[in-house]
């Protein structure tokens, strides 16, 4: 495995990689299963894997976590090392953006939803960021992970818009044995609210139970009711487009999404039901 | 000279170019002599010369020339010809805004001066529309004139901004015998006001000739002022860093460029002083 900083030598060693397919993984490191599984599915369909790991400042919002966001530089290179990749970029922010750097990609509508709502420019850093970074690896194909459905449907609208001649994958949620979706701000949780974060699957699956009964805002509120039941503040709960998170149409595929607040953690879930 | 209208033809068109460089020479048609001399620098540099004709609607404001904006195609495509390019990619808007297209490209703060204050969004516009182009074309070296100093700036940055792997060339501006910077939009002028257009080159050139015995705000005034005294209705005269677009340093290259309206026709100029 490769480790390397800087643009040109990924560059560098991403063409030493000859005639290969390139599978690419962008991740904010502190790894856990779901980034692994994206690796794993990586490392099944492509020759070479390149893997970034890179708290990107432009997604986060002032008041958010990004000094706060779980590094932990050494344990994500043993478990990319153990798990294949071949190359891991590691760039330092003024790699990304150096002075005077200043061009953004926006999501437009898409990106102003819900998670868009709550996070204004969070969806505008993801497709800045995500945009260099596949100009930077150029890879044939790159995987998200479902657990971010909005980013997954943000991603494959700027690669249809720009006309990115990538393929994205996408690999489904890892959850843990009670159903919390994995997510590097687990760790954030105290044991209380480790307890009760499991409310968002739980409204997620009361959601698919109930869907085909009664009409989407009754299903909403049903989800909406047992979060806050549980003690967590929802942001959100919604049955949408899986594509363009509009609301959901009686006869198509749906998207169940949630958002909630437990203390000052902001956990997200979904559930595809597909027609 | 194959000529395409989709990207799927384009890039099946540009794919068994085989492994020669390409150069790419983007257009929005009403082709005159300085887009002939790009494709001539295309020619001259590159294997595999594709011009694109698209008047991009993404540019254009709401009040604007689009669609009086000058379409020419047989012509264009004739002339094309006559220079030597191989490929000619012709979309109609729906191909490169299809239903449901909401990704866009910002210049950020570069887009936002001058023109970008005179026309809002224009920038955003072209950095989209290049974006995507580069993206379908895949270029190794893109040309673009001198004449639109602020879009060869904003398209630079953008390059060096989202690591596109594409060398930018400029072409020098083509000018008539009187010194009238060659536009698709001269068109538009009447005899009276096509006499009084070159009011903009002499502007710069008076500013050229001032710009070591005074200090830059008293050759703003200058160039303003003549223009001005010509009829002509100043939009601005300025001296700047030719990267940046910021007011230039003393000590710096600095580009001065004018901007003016005749009657309904906004014309735009500039002049490299280079350290």
């Amino acid at each position: 495995m490769r480790t390397v900083t800087t643009v040109p030598e990924l560059k560098a060693v991403r063409g030493a990689g000859g005639a290969g397919t390139v599978g690419f993984v962008p991740t904010m490191g502190a790894l856990h299963e779901g980034h692994l599984s994206l690796i794993r599915a990586a490392r099944a369909s492509t020759d070479v894997v390149v893997a970034s790991i890179f708290v990107n400042p432009l997604q986060f919002g002032p008041d958010e976590d990004f000094d706060a966001y779980p590094r932990n530089e050494e344990e994500d290179l043993e478990l990319s090392r153990r798990e294949g990749v071949d190359i891991v970029f590691l760039p330092g922010v003024d790699e990304i953006y150096p002075e005077g750097d200043s061009t953004t990609i926006s999501a437009g509508e898409l990106g102003m939803v819900l998670e868009g709502e709550d996070r204004p420019g969070h969806f505008d850093g993801v497709c800045t960021v995500v945009g260099k970074l596949f100009n930077i690896v150029d890879p044939d194909v790159a995987f998200f992970g479902q657990k971010d459905a909005q980013q997954v449907a943000v991603v494959k609208r700027m690669v249809r818009d720009l006309r990115f001649d990538i393929e994205i994958g996408v690999g489904p949620t890892v959850r843990e044995d009670d159903g919390l979706a994995l997510s590097s701000r687990n760790r954030y949780l105290t044991e209380d609210e480790r307890r009760r974060a499991t409310a968002l699957y739980e409204a997620l699956r009361l959601g698919a139970e109930l869907i085909d009964r009664q009409d989407l805002e009754a299903t909403e509120k049903n989800m909406w009711d047992l979060m806050s039941e549980r003690g967590l503040l929802p942001s959100y709960a919604r049955v949408v487009d899986p594509d363009t998170f509009v609301p959901a149409s009686p006869d198509g595929s749906k998207l169940l999404v949630v958002a909630a607040k437990l203390g000052r953690t902001r956990l997200i879930d979904n559930l595809l039901i597909e027609e």
